[in-house]
């Protein structure tokens, strides 16, 4: 033992750390996703943690707080592009495509669950470090809409099989608003946007204020302006209610339009779902088309579970072609966040064991090695007591890391092996070539 | 599309990017190595990516070349710790353990598969970033040497089941080293140590100039220092070897008492996997006993493959607690980035993808949609085509992606399903409920 005095370490504020029987759900809901990812024919993809600079910012600067590398004792670093940790996986994957276009085969369909990080100020459902789970397809020329339909139903699915049911993804189209606030004759829609979009934060009357404040905008228009954002259906209904603000717009048209091709596509999930919200107003910039935000209903304040939508121009910042695109992202680590602490979730168990042989006596540990591997060719999970300590105490091992079954080797020769089941406590003779639990494991 | 002319990214020196195809090999890497671990009963844990620096120096300056990450656009630092990201996944563990102690079982046997980052200068076998796979065992106040036999025990399952079958582990333990040179009566061992350490790059003759010059060591002390390093043999030869030397010391004796009992409890293994190889001096501070490297054959100018060993004082730096344990690292991404671009491995597919749809028309997509739903729910990973474009269009994006069977709905509602096997081209009727795919999947 060192004589010095320990350093303490302490969690780092924002980058979450699990306990086994908690990361046990975690991976347990990684698998789940993959394979409901891959049942639809998505590929896995990963990508560095790094991106230069450059592809970061491409689109312009962020908002969001972009970590930066630098190497500790670095003596020079002329030769070392400006390299910071990505922020997303949807810039990552947009230059992917752009520099290995020629080895792709389009429409690409990929999945990529990684960490992502940014340097925001933790608060309730902000990470630094948090891992996203993305389905994006990606087409040459021009993406078909249906692809924009397919996607919210492979996220429903795989939320579903995680036990997360108290949901709802709403839906909407940058077209409406970008033809709605064009059809009320303002300019700087982009401006409008950015505060209709605060409507979930500081309510209606902090918006019309901030409308008429910031950019002096009429009662009568910033009223006009947040009229349509109340407007949220489960159905087609939202199609009409737009229409009746009595707004004229070729590319509002269009955007209902698009949006109804998807609430009729998606007509088959249960009413309540899916939402058409001309609420979302999403800040990223590449969003071109849909727009998908997904909420837990039990917990608004940790922001959106779900997000994503339609691009049009993001690999073309990279490559001399039109690649559009729509994808969507589950923020595990958000969604893990809420439930975890408020005891949502039954936690997993502390370790994959399913047998854990006894070692009676240092004699016997070849037969013992010898159990517990024709136990794990026949797929089960199995430890053997690395000392031939009291059996009381190799019982309690068991027990503390919850371990379903606990094996006795045969005492001699003749004897026959005995498992002990910890849940009902019945001991029976057992066949280790043979054995099935009387419970799954 | 832009019309400004794209920023062409390029890859970045040392952060490897595969393409589908490699990264489904990698996957099925990583799945199948996770799976050996929970075998032996294993369980998953991730540690954040950065810690504070603090931590990862708590042994002393490392050589090896920290990243820090800092926000681009702070303003201010001042209640930020300074954090780095991690350069292994020992020391991230060891902290972790101490963290929650109090919320552990012990012995306890955790894996952990993650990325690593080192700041060094790309060169053959060396990333920046890369994936270990990591085992250890930690216990309180004492870990039985048995745990140093059953980890490479595991690893040389794990390698194998990935087709690595061309490698070898050395096994050696630092008293060895330690006690034969106090026995040589040298005082400054660790000096001695680092240079014998270049034995494999610099050769005998280098090391032995080294100590001259560097050490001012005559040249039978350089002799009898180099001597020892020369001893590797696939059994326990290699006690006797070492005390044909003459060197006294008990330190040496125990030792030679440990190693020998290792290579006794793994003598099960085919001979010549595991070697006790008297020249592993390995750089890390934190071993104290067992120390292991595994090298592919094949390869030995990457470097090792497989690297650990037991450490008695690490945790402690952290709690008032003695854990000792003992651990092992695979270097996945050393191992992929040897064999991928030698064409050493046969690629994955490029998308997980068993069946296609067909979509013979847009009145038919309601009956398309159906039946792939019938196939993924029965385990195929299934697409239906998007648009209903010309057939051999079609055909040709199964053929591309490599997807194995293309399925045919009904012309009409008295029709027959039809599935074509693209490798043998026949196409037959077939029930999407009962349908059994001729070869694998």
């Amino acid at each position: 033992m060192s004589t010095q005095k320990p350093y303490r370490p302490r969690p780092i504020s924002g980058f979450p750390e699990w306990l086994p029987e908690q990361r046990a759900i975690e991976l347990k809901w990684i698998d789940s996703i993959r394979q409901h990812f891959e049942r639809h024919g998505f590929c896995s993809i990963e990508t560095p943690s790094v991106e230069t600079l450059d592809v970061l910012l491409v689109k312009g600067e962020t908002e969001k707080e972009i970590y930066t590398i630098n190497r500790l004792q670095a003596d020079d670093h002329t030769d070392d592009a400006r390299l910071a940790l990505h922020y997303d996986l949807t810039v990552p994957f947009a230059r992917y495509v752009a520099q290995h276009f020629n080895e792709l085969v389009f429409p690409f369909k990929r999945y990529q669950i990684q960490r992502c990080w940014r340097g925001e100020r933790p608060q309730a459902g902000r990470y630094r470090e948090f891992c996203q789970c993305d389905i994006d397809i990606v087409d040459v020329e021009r993406a078909s809409l249906h692809f924009d339909a397919e996607i919210p139903t492979i996220v429903y699915d795989a939320l579903r099989s995680l036990e997360v049911t108290d949901f709802y993804i709403g839906i909407s189209n940058r077209k409406i608003l970008h033809g709605y606030y064009q059809g009320l004759g303002i300019d700087d829609v982009a401006s409008v946007i950015r505060i209709v979009d605060k409507y979930d934060k500081i309510g209606q009357e902090g918006v019309l204020t901030m409308l008429q404040s910031q950019l002096g905008q009429s009662e009568k228009l910033s009223r006009q302006c947040t009229e349509i954002a109340h407007i949220r259906t489960p159905d087609m209904t939202f199609v009409d209610a737009v229409k009746a603000l009595g707004v004229q717009s070729n590319l509002l048209d269009q955007g209902l339009d698009e949006l109804a091709f998807l609430m009729d596509q998606l007509d088959d999930l249960p009413r309540g779902v899916i939402l058409a919200d001309m609420a979302i107003a999403r800040g990223w910039d590449y969003y071109t088309g849909t727009v998908y935000e997904g909420w837990l209903n039990e917990f608004p304040s940790i922001g959106t579970i779900v997000a994503g939508g339609r691009y049009d121009d993001l690999a073309s910042s990279f490559i001399k072609k039109k690649l559009p695109g729509v994808g969507i992202t589950i923020g595990l680590t958000r969604i893990l966040g809420a439930l975890l602490p408020e005891n949502r979730l039954e936690l997993g168990p502390k370790c994959p064991t399913h047998v854990l042989v006894i070692l009676p006596n240092e004699e016997q540990r070849k037969n013992v090695v010898h159990t517990a591997n024709l136990l794990r060719q026949r797929g089960f999970n199995t430890e053997t007591y690395h000392e031939p300590a009291k059996l009381s105490h190799q019982l309690r091992y068991a027990s503390k890391k919850g371990i379903p079954y606990v094996w006795f080797p045969p005492f001699d020769e003749n004897g026959d092996h005995e498992v002990k089941d910890m849940v009902s406590r019945a001991q029976v003779s057992a066949n280790p070539e043979t054995w099935t639990p009387g419970h799954n494991v």
